[in-house]
């Protein structure tokens, strides 16, 4: 069976259990507190060595990191259903589109870690902040730590991510989908798969304005043909606020 | 045929023309002219709203950009020479692998815009230079122009690069080399294009102390084996130094 190490509001996290639950696979679940800093433990540095979950286990004690390529191996390696579209245009064009998804990440994070990362990271006293920043390798991440521990993002630093997200995720997608159902047409796709923890953040905290039938109505449509997806619930994207 | 919108020097232009040499695939070649920030005209970005080369226009008319995805799509649809692995894992590495060597560039730019992009930038106005970077749309490369017309790059921040450059690409490749002549094993593939443009640049100016057979005796014997493939010379990868 797989071995998972993921976080359950993790959108990398998100995207693998989704692809493993539209194709029907079971692993077993191994927790990673990213408040606790576990992703650059030396015990999980082990396993590996870039500090980023998912990490998917193989069955042969093999890894794989970073969440498109998880799932395009994951479809690659198990057909039904298929994940990907036929055409290798097409297949480009997801690739493409994960990429660009993955570039907005940062405007994410300035709501995402907001909540429990800022619980724990507010509390640090300097010297602990500054040894927990040690451990983080990527200057971006260290940035954003630093920013939730002693300096929240301010209300224009929020709007400014709000809008590039709107403007480079919500009508971007509003655009996509008005040559079928999926982000890629026909059929659901990792493509689909890649933009769904965002817009879940989107809905419930972000800009959920933006998620009308009025404002966005083919994402609108999308959103809740995602949701409606026994994979949805199998995949455990829970809501992020709250305890 | 193909018409292939590039630069001689762009390293991502370069992977590009070097998976089109292996495939022996020609192409009708259009010059962007970073200097003169054609990437970012309104002709360009009418093609190309990302404002990046290389783009590849195919011959129905649809464009693709991104050089790891323009390599795959060629790949998946020019078969001879594969230019992938066969096994889903290796194609997983590969493409993990072409995303890390993706994260370096910007310790690659740190040397290769202080050659021609520098000599133009360093003469703008103040009001031109302001003017120039409006239409550039990432912070990192407003930043990048910055610096290059404005505040050079020091040594320490060169360095610091060059231990990156070490660190990520040539020590790392020197691991994966322990397993066959090319970074996947048996079969030489995008995962080597990916790297030579870096390599080429690391060779010919920011360490080629780090390059002999005495420092990264694999990455020193993978290096002269990739000069002797023809495609190398039909790609063209010039000398970025000098005028």
């Amino acid at each position: 069976m797989y071995v998972l190490y993921h976080g359950w509001r993790s959108s990398a996290s998100r995207r693998v259990r989704l692809c493993l639950a539209e194709k029907g696979l079971a692993f077993e679940s191994r927790i990673i507190d990213l408040t606790k800093m576990e992703h650059h433990s030396p015990a999980f540095l082990k396993l590996n060595p870039n500090g980023v979950i998912p990490l998917l286990i193989l069955e042969d004690g093999r890894s794989l990191y970073e969440s498109g390529t998880i799932c395009e191996y994951l479809d690659e390696t198990h057909r039904d259903p298929p994940l990907r579209p036929d055409d290798a245009f097409q297949r480009a064009e997801m690739r493409n589109w994960i990429r660009h998804v993955d570039g907005l990440i940062g405007n994410l994070i300035i709501f995402n870690w907001a909540h429990s990362m800022a619980k724990v990271a507010t509390q640090w006293s300097d010297a602990e902040l500054a040894e927990k920043l040690k451990n983080v390798p990527s200057k971006e991440r260290r940035e954003a730590w630093l920013r939730t521990a002693r300096k929240p993002y301010t209300d224009e630093e929020r709007q400014e991510a709000r809008d590039k997200l709107r403007i480079g995720l919500l009508d971007r997608m509003e655009a996509m989908l008005a040559e079928g159902t999926w982000l890629l047409g026909a059929r659901y796709s990792i493509a689909d798969i890649a933009a769904v923890p965002f817009i879940k953040r989107i809905d419930e905290e972000i800009s959920p304005d933006e998620m009308t039938a009025a404002r966005h109505p083919r994402v609108h449509a999308w959103w809740q043909a995602i949701q409606a997806r026994p994979a949805f619930a199998v995949a455990n994207i829970g809501p992020f606020t709250g305890s």
